[in-house]
């Protein structure tokens, strides 16, 4: 990745773990978990969701999230995501919970946050956007565990009125 | 890093940046922040701090703190940190704060915790651990800045007796 060459692997010097080494150039291309930043977008008390139009789990139910891209901060990644997704502007992001999924090296970091207004819409990646009010969450067709999870916590926060930062571990997929 | 052969930089379909694209295999090779996950690690009221015997900042003290692996959870890379660096075990782990830096596409977390005993020791990235009361802070001599904007924000809440969780962006490595 940095001189073209092809990568061994290999356990660098004062390493413990297997690397990929290019023996060419020298340098050690180092595999890291990724970090996956989104939001619960809400408008007049309704929470925004996307429908998915990618694999996996096409046509199912899911957050503005994906992953975070180099140079940026997490808040303007969680913005960018919701753009491209769902076509929201956001205002006042809070962090609201982290979980670690060790399965798939990944760390999802959800936001709360406002929609700046009532515009929205289904990106590239989505069949559709739509608000639902608690009673309309399609909880059968929710894509994944740690969007469900971020949800469920979300609604009984805000029932308590008082929202916490919360942190877990997600141990399956779907 | 998949089938061994030389990668190329273009935009893949339907994307919008540059990637490492391997043209034998097709895999898409994508580069995104790296995350550090870190602890304060607290036994009778004073922290834990690493002298480090790397560069850069060869010889500054900071907090135990390294790269997230895969497959570990963000507690688990936090044990894992101060175990290699500091020879200490933690207990009561607490996420504390979050830093975005951009400029190295990296984002911190970092968790306050409380030793398991008085046992520690330096680790081969560390010249010396020390146990430091509040007043023995060596603040011209910290090894960066998201360290020391750690600490501050952990010493400004144990003041009020009341711990938030911290996020923030930090625009610079030293």
């Amino acid at each position: 990745m940095k001189c073209g060459s092809a990568l061994n692997r290999r356990v660098p010097a004062g390493d413990d773990r297997l690397r990929h080494v290019c023996d060419a150039c020298g340098t050690i291309h180092y595999s890291n978990p990724k970090m996956v930043v989104g939001t619960i977008p809400v408008y007049e008390g309704r929470i925004l969701l996307c429908r998915r139009a990618i694999e996996p789990r096409y046509g199912l139910w899911t957050l503005p999230a994906g992953f975070m891209e180099n140079e940026e901060t997490v808040e303007e990644g969680a913005r960018r995501e919701t753009r491209e997704e769902a076509g929201a502007e956001l205002e006042r992001l809070s962090p609201f919970a982290l979980f670690s999924l060790p399965f798939v090296s990944q760390v999802y970091l959800m936001f709360r946050a406002e929609l700046a207004g009532p515009a929205f819409s289904a990106g590239h990646e989505s069949l559709e956007t739509r608000l639902v009010a608690e009673a309309g969450i399609p909880w059968g067709e929710i894509a994944f565990p740690v969007i469900e999870k971020t949800l469920r916590l979300f609604l009984a926060d805000r029932k308590t009125g008082s929202f916490a930062f919360h942190t877990g571990t997600i141990d399956r997929r779907i």
